[in-house]
């Protein structure tokens, strides 16, 4: 994809499209609120662009019946989605539908060499299956801050080996295609409102509790990412003065205290000091314990595992209660891999925000569960590049 | 005033003009981007509704010397700005530049009525100076959360007799103007982006440490309310889960540990307690300490009061730190009656966000006091309803 829309009608036109999908002209104008004279010469400029093509006859409004317009069927976007200890691939088309899906387990750890190779090996297999040919955009998410008008990680604490490496740069030339850097927990945001849980909201924020914690910001349909992108860092915010020593060097980090780490961790001090017949089990027959150890220790009704959950939820729903005060959003969102520990967290979370925001901010606020699971991270990187290339060149 | 700008176009000539002052078309039009063409339309249809008017001749660029276009002289504004404990009315040009103000002490739960009558009184008194006839619009804050759409104050902790009330429409029938209502916190906020400290600066949030304590949100240069007008509520944040009993009921609120009325309430304990005996002998005189006691205490090298401006410093610190991980600001302002704590306070608030929020969100982070002091919420009152009325009608 070379052409880029040349005015904001037509970066309008481009996202209703993949927003709605095929359209008539009609109701193409109505959401656009382009006048008909206006949208007729911007229609045709994309049709000459090839980025959209007629397909089908619109369902008639008395008039003479129209196409129905759509964007290209051949373009594809690269949705990649680095987490902490998996690596998600997705191929999909403009209208941002996936066409095909891989997860692999990774540790980001490795250092981008290792990653990117892997990143690469799973493209290759899309490609091979017949999904795509190339690329007309790529979006990536990595789980730490990136200087975003760059692409660049910027000194991610749980990513050694990665503070400066140009992931854009390197991404784009493997592809030969533009290509867009961003914060995991943000494409999670923006995958959640694309396709997900949060459609239609506009101020909302994304909590993902995955082996550490962070928030996606959204203010006005819009990813707010802060003066230097790091906007969403909440996993250091204080629960507790008094509180556990955290690897940042401070103390009472709400990190320190509740994330997929925190809890394995905890569980395994559980099992060892013999607390919980349940888990001491698991330990033994796994040799280390994980967030999905305890969510299953708990849904057997172990009563350390529940209170290992309930107070993790707690805590996280205090620092999401100050950041409702403050905030005032329309809807909380709770993803990441923890979420796995279901009804119980939400539950715990729930009762803190309840009880410790204002009523006013509090009175219609859903605090739900995010719906895309894996999905979530690639819809968002496809939607970031997407943003990108539906916006005047 | 009964004019609008008809289009968009007009809006941003209104609101260059009252920003930059009056200016030549040339100017004008590099500073709204505007065709040379558009821009002499919409200039001329401007002067014709008598909102702005021809003003001496410019400076030569070259060509034939025009005239430099100013909004109309006789526009006035009136901003009121309703605290805890004082009111504060000034009457300003269209160019938001204060012609008169007056500040009176009263107590916000004297209710509505009251207040009102104080409010009108001081305005009777401005236009007996001769800074006003009539007034074009009128701004108007109050210390408490306003369901904004319709200007009513909403269940307001600290305005007894005042939920509910119309205040929009019972101040737009006396004064025969268009009017606007928000929180003291918000308008302090758009004050000092007009006139003070954070001009030019898009992402900020402003801390007003009063009575209680507030905070206004500033996202992409507009007042960020949340979905129910409650945000920046950062009162009731917890920053200590066995901390204080507060009169919401909860535990450990930032209220509870620090504010006017706290820092006071703990003054008068250390008085009576014979720790400082510079506060028993304020006490002794004045019958109740005020936090400027507490200041002047300080500053005479009082050991107790210093510590507990750096206590309730350290507090403030603490859940602002927590709000900069989250928002990733541009600019933190501190304002409100305590800011005459001075140095003292903005240090201990300083060393608690630079050591507890992550480097990269405080890297450049400029934590700066508030500059207009009452002339903020007047300042920011007056921008409000100016941007209502220099809006499309």
């Amino acid at each position: 994809m070379t052409a880029r829309p040349a005015n904001a009608h037509q970066a309008r036109l481009l996202r209703a499209l993949r927003d709605s999908g095929p359209n008539s002209r009609a109701q193409l104008g109505d959401e656009t609120e382009l006048s008909r004279s206006k949208l007729a010469v911007e229609v045709d400029r994309l049709l000459e662009t090839g980025l959209v093509v007629a397909d089908g006859l619109a369902a008639s409004r008395g008039g003479r019946r129209s196409h129905n317009i759509r964007l290209a069927p051949g373009l594809r976007f690269l949705g990649v989605d680095i987490g902490a200890t998996s690596v998600d691939v997705a191929v999909t088309n403009a209208e941002l539908e996936i066409l095909g899906h891989l997860t692999h387990p990774m540790d980001v750890r490795e250092g981008p060499v290792a990653v990117f190779e892997q990143v690469l090996n799973m493209v290759q297999k899309l490609r091979d299956s017949g999904v795509a040919d190339g690329f007309d955009g790529a979006g990536i998410g990595v789980p730490g801050p990136v200087r975003f008008p760059e692409g660049v990680p910027v000194a991610p604490p749980i990513m050694p080996g990665w503070d400066g490496f140009p992931v854009r740069e390197a991404l784009s030339q493997e592809l030969g295609c533009p290509v867009m850097v961003d914060n995991d927990v943000n494409l999670m945001a923006m995958g959640e409102q694309q396709a997900g849980v949060a459609r239609s909201v506009r101020d909302f924020f994304c909590v993902k509790i995955g082996t550490g914690i962070g928030c996606g910001v959204v203010v006005g349909g819009v990813v707010h990412r802060g003066m230097t992108g790091s906007a969403g860092d909440i996993g250091h915010i204080q629960v507790d003065p008094e509180g556990r020593q955290c690897a940042c060097g401070n103390r009472g980090c709400l990190e320190a205290h509740f994330s997929g780490a925190a809890l394995a961790r905890d569980a395994e001090a559980a099992a060892r000091e013999d607390r919980s017949v349940e888990l001491a089990g698991r330990l033994e027959a796994a040799g280390r314990l994980s967030a999905a150890d305890v969510a299953a220790a708990a849904a057997a009704g172990d009563g350390v595992a529940l209170d290992l959950i309930q107070e993790g939820g707690a805590r996280t729903g205090q620092v999401i209660a100050g950041l409702v005060s403050f905030f005032n959003p329309g809807l909380v969102v709770i993803g990441g891999g923890v979420t796995g520990l279901g009804h119980h967290l939400l539950a715990s979370i729930r009762t803190q925000v309840y009880r410790r925001s204002l009523p006013l901010a509090t009175g219609n606020l859903p605090i739900v569960p995010a719906e895309l699971g894996p999905a979530a991270g690639v819809t968002g990187a496809v939607r970031l590049i997407s943003d990108h290339l539906f916006s005047p060149a």
